[in-house]
């Protein structure tokens, strides 16, 4: 049976079943966790094609801020301290080398933005541009922060704002409008390493996930794992300042790339509702953004609460190979 | 200036000037580290691509072995503990989920093999099949096998048998004789973690690599990083049954395919000379064979002796983009 007939996640799902319990694939957790003394090792690696991941038009800074940006808020999901990355660079051989020196200095900047390095990688011919990086964090094992452990009564979480890369993405798609400043709000993500830090410190965080396919699809992602229901409430999403420029005020546009397209990168946590302000305080500390966007509750369902109306919010979000 | 006009150590050579120093990228050493405690958490990255890495007629199985097991021989190298790996499955869409099933197994299997676990991976549409591991070892910082180290008067060594990954590409190439046998030699490889395990604890062992890209290129970079000379014996590099098989006493062939070809994937690896017997024990008793095939000497040259008469080794080996 072929991929494309199955997609990504029953795909994995298959695979999965051959490695021991917890190797984690985008399912499971958002890091591997390997324990030596009281410290967990965090490993988690995330690969790019060109064709289907970078926007033409992208610098080779960008794409190589991009593929260590990304493996980077895996690290910050699990309030993990990073420590080194690996890139392994799939390069077809009439490329330029200084193209690939961009993405060595786009790599390197993100790096020394949060205190890391990168400590190695590999360079081999494929027959198009394909980039694999694998992250290393260290976590405390009682700071870890696990997808598994969301009790009815916690307060769902998000940093930052949302709807930057599903409104980018909008821009591209339709060919109109700044393209260069799309590119830029798909590629140029910010890992929450400082935020994931601070909010892992705080203790009250019972999970926490990154919304790298959007918030919908991690909410039911979160369900499954901790067999809870979510309800959210519309008007409290932060909605992206860029994203609220291209909508023109459009709020249908502004939910559906906040709550179902991928791209943003910020951490989605539940916390225990009487430490949520001193969550925020912990977060503002280190000069990010929390907000409470709803609450879990008994069932199986996730709704979406707007304008005082309830509705089931749709499992939907970007899935590789579909 | 193009990737294949400079071919790909000067490439790595380019892009790693945009690191930190020491970021391992094959030049350097075989795995990155990351000093914990007293404990050194090793991690390597390899990148293979079904065109210029697979041959056809490979298993899943076997693709899924040889990813795992080039990563965990980096790791060997070094006498590193194997404690995980991850995998990045880069597969077009067109392509059946029992082939990645198979992948699966073969990397689950080699891992086994090897008491570690396949720990975390990630699944992305590519235009054709790229897989990228990255292996997580660790071992005590004293017993750590650098590449720096070699002085003159040292014995130069070799873990198993050489010649069989060169003597199933000339299969291949040929396109006479069995090419499943010929794909198996390729493709289901030994990571040397016991001999570089056992290497590791006897202390006396001044530098290591494992031999990805052929004998003469690994002493080329060992000349280099630690400003020596090399004499080898000829006559006694053991050279593999199969590639004798295969050479039908040809011992030109058995040479080239032993010296200057890529893929077997043992241990080279100088060790005091006062050592070198106790070093056979320990590598003997868990199984493995170690040779020691000539020594480190004063001066920039690396001499192959035959037959009582030197000639220098040629510069050559398996280099990509070329």
């Amino acid at each position: 049976m072929r991929i494309a007939d199955i997609g990504e996640r029953k795909a994995i799902q298959r695979i999965v079943t051959h490695f021991p319990d917890g190797a984690h694939w985008g399912i499971g957790d958002d890091c591997a966790a390997i324990k030596i003394g009281k410290q967990l090792i965090l490993v988690t690696t995330d690969m790019i094609s060109e064709k289907f991941h970078i926007p033409s038009g992208a610098t080779g800074y960008q794409v190589g801020w991009f593929i260590t940006a990304v493996n980077l808020s895996d690290i910050a999901a699990k309030a993990g301290q990073p420590v080194g990355m690996t890139l392994a660079l799939g390069v077809p051989r009439s490329y330029d080398i200084e193209f690939l020196e961009d993405v060595a200095r786009g790599a390197n900047r993100c790096a020394e933005m949060y205190k890391m390095a990168i400590i190695g990688g590999d360079t081999k011919e494929t027959e198009s541009l394909v980039f694999a990086g694998t992250a290393v964090g260290v976590v405390n094992q009682d700071v870890f922060m696990p997808r598994k452990g969301a009790r009815r009564g916690d307060i769902v979480c998000v940093t930052g704002s949302l709807g930057s890369a599903g409104a980018g993405l909008h821009v591209l798609d339709d060919q109109r409008g700044n393209e260069k400043e799309a590119i830029s709000k798909i590629l140029e993500i910010t890992p929450r390493i400082r935020e994931g830090m601070a909010l892992g410190s705080l203790g009250g965080v019972t999970s926490s996930m990154d919304i790298s396919d959007g918030v919908a699809s991690c909410l039911y992602q979160l369900q499954t794992i901790n067999d809870v229901g979510f309800r959210i409430c519309e008007k409290k999403i932060p909605v992206a300042r860029y994203a609220k420029k291209i909508s023109r005020g459009n709020r249908e546009m502004e939910r559906n790339w906040s709550l179902y397209a991928g791209g943003d990168y910020e951490l989605l946590c539940t916390i225990k509702k009487e430490q949520v302000s001193l969550a925020q305080d912990y977060v503002a500390s280190v000069g990010g953004i929390l907000s409470p966007i709803g609450e879990v509750t008994d069932g199986d369902k996730i709704l979406l609460e707007i304008k005082g109306e309830k509705q089931v919010l749709m499992n939907k979000g970007f899935e590789h190979f579909r």
